[in-house]
């Protein structure tokens, strides 16, 4: 286990009704003027934007409100956003909706009180000072609201990248299941290839010694895939979307990569996918992650032998490899009985588009990807081809 | 899953040689004058507590030093140390210790800024304000680095009860395993024990559908009884002691418990023999808790059963009853394996103090002891008699 910090100081509000309280707990950030930023229509039509803003009103909060975020969010919108708050002397960022949302809310924040442009700490410039945030989730998937990561992409050079700084945990998330109840079983099931793939991320790692976190990671991904298909089946399934939501937080708080160099690798594939082709962010994890194992698989046969047994009950057998790979090809199968593409051409990519999609991976520098395998191009043109 | 809230916000920095930072955190933290406390005289001669006063005056901080705390800490060292905290203005609590000297440090930062008797807070008043506490932790074991509780015994009654209050939590807690090297077998063994227990206070709960925190405390139990016996046999294992210590905190910030009402009957019962007998915290419950598990276990054989086969690998079978019969038993045998005591006889409790023990356990009031099975007086003295 490698030395490590860790605070995740977020507060988090969980369970039915809850979002109702986002009025009081912005009170108690301090909050005097609030951006509520949404997405979509569907929390306007199905009241929880009312509510929400309801809440700040009985709080005695004054508030603007800003729809229309993207899903992978772009700097344009940023942009704006950030311009209006300052006009409007703003305060508090609350975010209702999901990873795009929050993620764009964090942009917002970290903009505000800085001179230069936001896109600076989308080039590795670490976030210092950001407005503090606020969160009522929508979608089980990011993880966005216990962490201090926001992915924005930026549209002159449709690079997707991430920034990072602690000041962006938000102050308070409100995880109510019951919101997810309006989502359709393809949102769904891009939230679970979301987060499980933020455990894999972590997860596999050259880092030896990782007893405990290894076994979270492995109980994470065991509720995950117990209670995913409850989801797809019937979105009120209350205790399978309360499993599934606070599962995707604890995916990405980093209590399942402390101690541990991380990966990232197939999240920088799966980026360009969704900067090129829009592919929605899980779908495009869901093509990347098994050809990336399948590419790596040799880098640690034991490891992947041993997820194989204790996640995808793969029975224990001499042959490390072959339970390697049949652990692999349940992943697969899993990804694909919820839904999930887990090739290319399902995504409308062709193969033509590999060399731009590799060459976009390295645009924003760097001669390899990831860790586990520190990845070339070569390398991830093969990945991209696994996946065809 | 019932509804919930959760903030566990202290920062944790884990590694070795980290508890030379002790001094940075505390700054940071906005302390000036710091009261150090400590137990025996093992932090003196490893030179734990001189690079940790040395990182404090590096980091420019006044301090006071105060040693002395007992195992099962009591009322009087608490009603001193307040005394002289307020005597010298100190601002900052650092517990140098395991869960006895950071309870205590908890206790003194409730009662400096109280204008009455502090253990009105260990009488149920909930504590809203305190000092800021800091920990360098040198037994992994109570979960107190980031846990917002302390348990204090009462000299007069000899009653040990707990307190709790969110600002109780650590504003940081210094976790390096290396600190653990030089503790006796028996004393990882008694923190083994207790870490377990506070998963088992957590895990069996009447709550329904827990999949995402039920997959955390099975996970938590594997690795700790995978590295359980490194420990025992090699005391500088520092890869082993690393996995016990941070799963030591996870045990008790109620990452384990949330969203479900969780019984602690188990610790009210060991407490009787510490208060009473002097028994080790960990070696109290090591004898309680199977005697409590074969008592209850017709409360719900199916989850008795389930962590049998997830945790203690019982195989599969019809016979629920006896696969968790035989998990039970798998517990105790590793209890006596890592060299726990498992009957009141070897905590020299006799079996004639088991009037008494029943009647200390219900000293504090209330009808009942636990939620699981909600114990009764009779209850409790079959579960003590269960133990001889």
């Amino acid at each position: 286990m490698d030395n490590f910090t860790f605070k995740s100081p977020t507060q988090f509000i969980f369970g039915r009704g809850t979002h109702a309280q986002a009025g009081k707990y912005a009170a108690r950030c301090g909050a005097k003027k609030v951006m509520v930023l949404y997405g979509g229509g569907s929390v306007i039509t199905n009241g929880v934007l009312q509510t929400v803003v309801e809440s700040l009103d009985a709080a005695g909060l004054d508030f603007i409100v800003a729809g229309g975020v993207q899903p992978n969010p772009v700097s344009s919108y940023v942009y704006q956003a950030i311009e209006a708050a300052r006009e409007e002397k703003v305060d508090f960022m609350l975010a209702v909706g999901g990873g795009s949302v929050i993620d764009t809310a964090k942009a917002v924040a970290a903009g505000v009180p800085y001179d230069g442009d936001f896109l600076d700490f989308y080039r590795g410039k670490g976030v210092k000072e950001a407005l503090p945030v606020g969160v009522v989730l929508t979608i089980a998937a990011a993880g966005s609201e216990g962490s201090p990561n926001t992915v924005i992409t930026d549209e002159e050079t449709k690079i997707k990248k991430g920034a990072t700084g602690e000041c962006l945990r938000p102050q308070f998330a409100i995880l109510n299941p019951e919101l997810t109840f309006t989502l359709s079983a393809y949102q769904s099931a891009c939230g679970i290839s979301d987060m499980m793939a933020h455990i894999f991320e972590r997860y596999f790692t050259k880092t030896k010694d990782n007893a405990v976190t290894d076994r979270i990671c492995e109980g994470l991904l065991l509720a995950i895939t117990e209670k995913a298909m409850d989801v797809i089946i019937d979105r009120e399934d209350y205790e399978a979307q309360a499993a599934i939501m606070w599962a995707g937080m604890l995916a990405h708080n980093n209590i399942c990569g402390v101690g541990r160099e991380q990966d990232w690798g197939s999240h920088a594939l799966a980026h360009q996918l969704s900067a090129l082709f829009d592919a929605a962010h899980g779908a495009a994890l869901a093509v990347v992650f098994p050809a990336w194992m399948k590419y790596v698989v040799d880098e640690d046969v034991e490891l992947f032998a041993r997820i194989a047994h204790n996640v995808w009950g793969v029975a224990m057998s001499d042959d490390k490899k072959q339970m390697a790979l049949d652990g692999i090809a349940a992943y697969e199968k899993f990804l694909r009985g919820i839904g999930m593409p887990t090739n290319l051409a399902q995504l409308d990519v062709p193969e033509e588009a590999i060399p731009q999609l590799v060459e976009l991976a390295f645009a924003p520098g760097g001669s390899t990807i990831g860790y586990f395998k520190k990845l070339t191009p070569a390398d991830v043109e093969a990945v991209y081809r696994l996946a065809l």
